[in-house]
């Protein structure tokens, strides 16, 4: 046989590889970095540039694919390789979204502490994964530590739950789900969906995130399987018309997969009645889901537990860590009350990974748990700010985003021409604003005002907030997820939703 | 109604928010990591540390969970906030895996391009975020802009085609599935899998990763209705089995979900043969996907792309740019030949998310596309490195460790204690180490010779391999996946196996 020549690469192409790898090179560009993110937030701070550096789709598709040209100048520059990093993290930086101006007030996408980007960066810098212990030995300790403290801190008893991370609220629904359809179903795992009788259901929340109804499509329950419970007159799922629609469920013997319960719903934060709801799943004996991947983070806040109480009576809940913990995306929290129920989502093994020469390992193996394979050392990031700070610092910025919602309600019930939508419970909040010359407008025609000021706001630059549909009424709505907000932030943007609002024709609204 | 005091957050809360959104500290912290990464890839760079940190998952545990206690030292410490963080920096190295020792090899998690972590930290300390275009404009660009290159690079048709970026594999798998399943069934997503009939199935090569299997079982189809092609002797898919099996099922009316390829399966890397393949799938006009998670990168390599031969053929296609392409995980990408499938996957609208008064912005949207809601800008770490040193380095690496798998099968090939299993394809490589005394063993006792000898390798953080089984044998198995390996780390490895051999009495070996 011919032996292969090992030299085969060129020298031109090692020379790439060292470089691409030098230590000496990943020093010089940390420190350029370090610069280039000091000066970027002492910017985002003060509000000197626009909060979202709007530039259109296709001028930014543009941009992006030229830098990516065989052609492009920046591959082939003079420049040393530090400067042509500063421009293309410049060009990142200026073309981003600034969620670190106190006038981000948006999704409900925090922001972050910062400090938490530079641990989930050791973390990519270094590539640490997880799926078996042995990738990512110290991700899997830092993730179960959270866990465990977490989890404690919900309410669930030491020793008696297990939880997980994974990429996201939509996936942590799926996740805890699809263990409540194994589950409750038996063998759909091994046999599908695919089975005689009745079609099973999901009884959902009437505001639940619309991932639930994309788990339902996913896990092969089906979008029109998934039945509505009727909410209150704040918004939150009655436990009276729960009961009804169980019993009635049972009777007709329909398969129930579980009950999803909202803390807190997305549109204007309210959260569901927790220990009514689990009382009336316990006795129908239904799996009850709580999607708490917002105001989970209530469990680390003396002042404002009270609002997820019950949460701990929950089979499966979420919470995520990129929202009101104020990590960056994505590090999303699932747990199990029973600690057995653990590898019910995924029910199966890979051998080639799971090594049976040391059988209690698997219990470590994030893989089994979890929808990704190979995952990401998601929880560095928390990790690093809790070990720094301590719990403290997340009961602080709950508290202050909660209240100021508070603070924000107050200060639209006093202005004129501003209707809040609701009485906040936490941080979210929707409203409308109503100029004199639409006080009697009809209600589309409000509504496409509102539309395009929002849009015309946010491109702006001025202030980022978003929009949300209450039973066919158009609001303005902000969650205040940002701690450098203040009250001053929050009088200029009634100033600039005013400002803005006078630019607009109100006779020349765009229809749908 | 009383007015809420928006001084209610203490004066010492507000101070800690402060330091942890200090742009200041966040620019002293980041020099700081400069030099922490700086030493330590120097370290690995040179292998003067272990590969592996091996520390038992308890004691990692408990000291991760140590950190978070609210007595910890580290919360309490009078040291400067960066000598803190400096602290915690060196445990995480300290106790993590180093995939840029050189004598990594191990799974199909690549010693990334240290650079690309940065530009992720560009994303995670600002938390750049997608699902809608406004949250995160320009990582909506980057994404596009490299679904546009990888795809052409692949061979799809400009213009034509379709993709996104999901978190892992796994994901990207279930995505394409999905999308494979709506399609193929109709109304599965919104009537669910339950329907009258024969039972749908998935066809499998029979090598196929895990992710398929668990697909199946996330899906509603049900692991136990993948049904699985015969292999050649090189573990490919045989399309002669293909077309009898397609031909048969079409005759009694099974519903088939899709065809599952695989460019390369896990096992041995082993690519199927393409062309045939979607011959034959066209001919029973069933869906065709191929995980190319490992082998798609070829597509960016002269040398290797005809592995792939035939990609462009698929209907939907699934490459790991955190495997060949050399970046932290998570960053999948997932193609559809067909543009009008992308919307399949996930046929739902969120309308509170999507701007009825900016119709033609929802293609921008990527929550529409991917199984997650909120999305990091997975991308960042693709783009960045590809901009800063151009796709020639990608072919560069793809080059420089397949041709590394030959020349390390040719040397198991002159070494007379050792075999390989199969002739590679590409960097994946499976053999047995088989000394003396046990040539004449029970294979039963090889086997646990072998998985006894792996483990302990591992640990004594001397060299990284995995393990496989291929057919009842247990071997050892390499992923050339570090650029920075040679074939002097490759004789070393052989060495090291010998050395650890050496100190497993081979009568002495675990039975499971």
């Amino acid at each position: 046989m011919p032996r292969t020549d090992p030299n085969t690469t060129s020298i031109k192409a090692r020379q790439r590889i060292e470089q691409a790898f030098s230590p000496a090179s990943l020093r010089e560009l940390t420190h350029r970095l370090a610069d280039i993110l000091g000066r970027h937030f002492e910017s985002t701070r003060s509000s000197s540039g626009r909060v979202l550096n709007w530039n259109e789709p296709p001028e930014n598709c543009r941009l992006a694919s030229e830098y990516l040209d065989p052609t492009s100048p920046m591959q082939h520059g003079p420049e040393p390789l530090v400067d042509r990093f500063e421009k293309l993290a410049s060009e990142m930086l200026a073309r981003g979204h600034n969620l670190h101006d106190p006038r981000y007030i948006g999704h409900q996408v925090p922001a972050s502490v910062p400090l938490a980007g530079l641990f989930d960066a050791i973390g990519s810098v270094t590539n640490q994964v997880m799926a078996v212990y042995e990738m990512g030995p110290w991700a899997t300790a830092v993730e179960r530590s959270l866990v465990d403290r977490i989890g404690q801190a919900i309410g669930f008893e030491p020793g008696t739950f297990a939880g997980l991370v994974t990429h996201g609220g939509t996936l942590g629904n799926m996740t805890g789900l699809l263990t409540a359809r194994n589950v409750s179903l038996g063998a759909a795992w091994e046999s599908g969906m695919h089975t005689a009788g009745a079609a099973p259901v999901l009884v959902a929340q009437g505001d639940s995130h619309y991932s639930i109804l994309r788990t339902a499509g996913m896990i092969g329950i089906g979008t029109r399987n998934v039945v509505r419970v009727r909410l209150d007159r704040q918004r939150r799922m009655d436990p009276n018309h729960l009961n009804e629609m169980l019993t009635e469920l049972r009777l007709k013997g329909t398969p129930i997969v579980a009950v999803c319960a909202c803390a807190c719903a997305t549109p204007i934060g309210a959260f569901d009645p927790l220990p009514a709801i689990a009382e009336v799943c316990s006795r129908h004996d239904v799996w009850l889901h709580v999607d708490a991947a917002h105001g989970g983070a209530a469990c680390l806040s003396d002042k404002y537990r009270h609002l997820i109480a019950g949460l701990e009576l929950a089979d499966s809940v979420v919470a995520d860590a990129h929202k009101m913990m104020f990590v960056p995306a994505l590090c999303a929290f699932v747990f199990y009350r029973n600690r057995d129920h653990r590898f019910e989502a995924f029910r199966q093994d890979a051998p080639y990974l799971f090594d049976p020469s040391s059988p209690g390992m698997a219990d470590y193996d994030s893989g089994m748990l979890t929808p990704e394979c190979t995952k990401r050392a998601a929880s560095y990031g928390l990790w690093g700010i809790w070990s720094l700070f301590g719990q403290q610092l997340f009961s602080d910025m709950v508290d202050q985003t909660f209240d100021l919602g508070r603070v924000f309600y107050e200060m639209l019930v006093e202005a004129p021409d501003f209707e809040p939508l609701h009485e906040p419970q936490c941080n979210i909040v929707a409203f409308q604003y109503v100029p004199d010359e639409l006080r009697d407008a009809p209600v589309e025609q409000l509504n496409q005002f509102l539309l395009r000021l929002r849009r015309d706001l946010i491109r702006s630059g001025e202030y980022y907030i978003v929009q949300a549909n209450i039973d066919g009424r158009q609001a303005l709505r902000v969650t205040i997820i940002n701690p450098l907000t203040t009250t001053d932030h929050l009088n200029g943007l009634l100033d600039a939703i005013r400002w803005t609002g006078r630019t607009i024709p109100a006779s020349n609204v765009e229809r749908t």
